[in-house]
């Protein structure tokens, strides 16, 4: 079978495209955010992708139908002033190395056949403790994009993230950048513990000053708060057990 | 080498043909059924499935001969009322994702030359605890196949599985439906613990109410009593050994 | 690059060619009896095989001069009666399970352009128990090749190895079988711990009855001489040990 | 998408020339000194190599922005006796065996069509204890280019490494010598605990006597002398640790 196969429901005539991605990963912030976007500004599906590259797997949905694990493709006419945008998100990451190569070299090769002549990737930034206001740091393919990002509020930490970006979010600006695409990686601050709707916000108030249109949060701030109320529960849960549940000789180890 | 090389014996002429996938899984209740099914109504071996996907490894038979790994296709002709139907199944599931996506890939496309219009799959759905009477848990690649296997006897449950079904009876109703041809998946409720000839019964007894065929389920149910003497074998050796074995001083942690 | 490179030093030419394997494995059996075999008989090496499915390394020889890891092919021309023969031994086995399969499917490919009409496949069995006097365990491709091997010294136990056999000398006669090639695998019983020299000379003898030719194992004997000294020290070693550095506290749990 | 992809800046005309390589390996050896030699010696680097058997992953750069994970080729005509001279570094091996054929046959291919005559690969031999004066342990693939190694200091013992040579610096000679381009491995003894300046000055010590050109040393014993406080300061910890913080009544153990 092929390596991936790309299904066009529609083919929408776009120019001047400026492509976002958001699959899942650390806090899950891209996928939250790309998920946001596409409801809050009504993007089309147009296209899936499926790949043997992604588990060998179908989901099932709350109608007891199987849908074959994929990649979502969306689109939506730029309106006033902002661009047209296609919009990457899915179930899954690419399984190995080479399926992740396989599946952003697909994508960015589709990418540059529908006109798209920038590439937002959106992906969270762990930092191992707990963030009241996450900041987004930013990457680039190119300096010449570094000043009007620190203008939408994007921070450029030198050298960071340290260990480089991994997966989609850092393929597609690499492979990209090999076609003569431009690209932008957008991490919000997350502490990893946790799904993170809150830093999937401050990905989006950037990217969204920054293409000039507006959202609407409350359905992600609505979903903070179950986030919230879940990781207050399991903090007393922990503070109860260290109490209570610890054998007595064990406890001057701690 | 090819990917996926199937051997044919013979070239049976079918129409309107059901294809039964029964390969080994949860409780081995898939290939179980699929065993049973083919013995009972004396399906016909017709081609063989060999693949760099399965294990390298041959098995050894009780007259000292060799068979490399593989899938085995069966079929029968429908006979009064009931349906042509093809059957599949085989000593192991591909190893890799990509060797399963290969396997179903290849599956799928013979199934359609060979002019299958409904895929059934099928196997066990893990409870993780005892099941006296198992029910059979459905999933469909259409909703409007629900209907009718409610009233044969299948159970759908919103999202269930919710970990999706992985492996062969995912993979040929997710690639399957690319192909145009519908699907079901039947699960047998089972512990999950032991290989369970009873989770089948009841698979293959929503089978045939569904296709319309009778089948005798007592070779099924000699195994299920192999089985359950076995498993209380099993149960009274862990009481003794909890009653005698366990060192006195570390019993309170129980 | 080719999944599978054979390099051809000369090119023998050969009629109704018995093929001999003896790759690593358990015990090593097939590797020592394969080298015993080309040493005592003087096999002519004639081709190389390498292949990116091998370890990504070279071998340094006592020389300093590295060599690819490897599989090497041997051929003799029959004399006095018995038939042509064609030894495959090497370094590795294929490193995945579809490295193996495209390993050995090369390997059938060119034992088949080179008139191979028998296959025999070398390993040991293990049994997990120190082994003084080692049988030779058959399996074969076809019930009729039995009896002649019965009559050199095999035995055949039903469905045995119960695991199968897995590696180059299951795919080797699965393989040639598909391709019409009947092949045998001897497998010498071995206790799985160490190499075993005695192990591979069991094999040879049957192997030596069976295709008419006689053999010296006096180097053989010898390496299973330097292997029992090394196991009688080891031995030794975990005696005193037991006696000596166990804790005391610790003792009554043995 | 291509396994491995070359892209050139430019395309030197060469002769006769001499590869040298240093990825990433025990020590980091041969990655240190390819660096300090491209640098020392001014090399212009030439073109990039990309591949799906590297890592999925850009890294960030000082400035914010990002590279796709690669290897480097740089390029040095010969001046005053010294031959042209290619080398070839990068940020990781590639991920898996069969990667790593792929990369090194594409490295091969390219070296033979730009005149390459002679392979040096760099890297490090662990020897698991602190080295003070680090030899330089040779393999080669052809037995008359020692006696000139030996006189330009390299040490060759027989059949060391006795674990073979893996990864680039084995597989380059290796596919090399089949492509008929002799080669040698220089490998500078080290702890195999720390990065080793020290090891990689000693190889190419050896090496530029070899080739004839002289090396100022002193950024990477500038280098050298901050792993010796790194290490210094670890192990003042480590003496810490084992008087102040070990359990009193543990300490009979060690």
């Amino acid at each position: 079978m092929d390596n991936v196969i790309i299904r066009f429901i529609e083919r929408p005539v776009l120019e001047n495209v400026v492509l976002i991605e958001g699959l899942p990963g650390v806090g899950n912030v891209g996928k939250l955010a790309a998920e946001h976007l596409a409801e809050e500004l009504k993007f089309t599906r147009f296209a899936e992708i499926f790949s043997k590259y992604l588990p060998p797997q179908v989901l099932v949905g709350a109608d007891g139908t199987v849908q074959l694990v994929k990649h979502d493709l969306y689109y939506r006419k730029g309106a006033s002033g902002t661009r047209d945008m296609l919009l990457l998100t899915g179930d899954y990451q690419g399984l190995t190395p080479e399926g992740q190569y396989e599946l952003s070299h697909e994508t960015v090769r589709m990418a540059k056949e529908m006109g798209v002549t920038l590439i937002f990737t959106l992906g969270g930034y762990g930092v191992i403790k707990l963030v009241e206001e996450p900041g987004v740091l930013g990457a680039v393919t190119s300096v010449d994009l570094k000043t009007s990002l620190e203008e939408a509020g994007v921070v450029f930490l030198s050298g960071e993230p340290s260990s480089g970006i991994i997966g989609a979010s850092g393929l597609l600006l690499g492979l990209g950048s090999l076609e003569g695409i431009p690209g932008v990686c957008l991490m919000g601050e997350t502490s990893g513990y946790f799904v993170d709707p809150r830093s999937a916000r401050a990905v989006l108030q950037v990217l969204s000053k920054y293409l000039g249109f507006n959202l609407d949060y409350s359905s992600l701030e609505k979903k903070a708060m179950q986030i919230d109320e879940i990781t207050s529960r399991i903090k007393e849960n922990l503070d109860e057990t260290e109490e209570k549940e610890r054998p007595e000789d064990l406890r001057y180890f701690g």
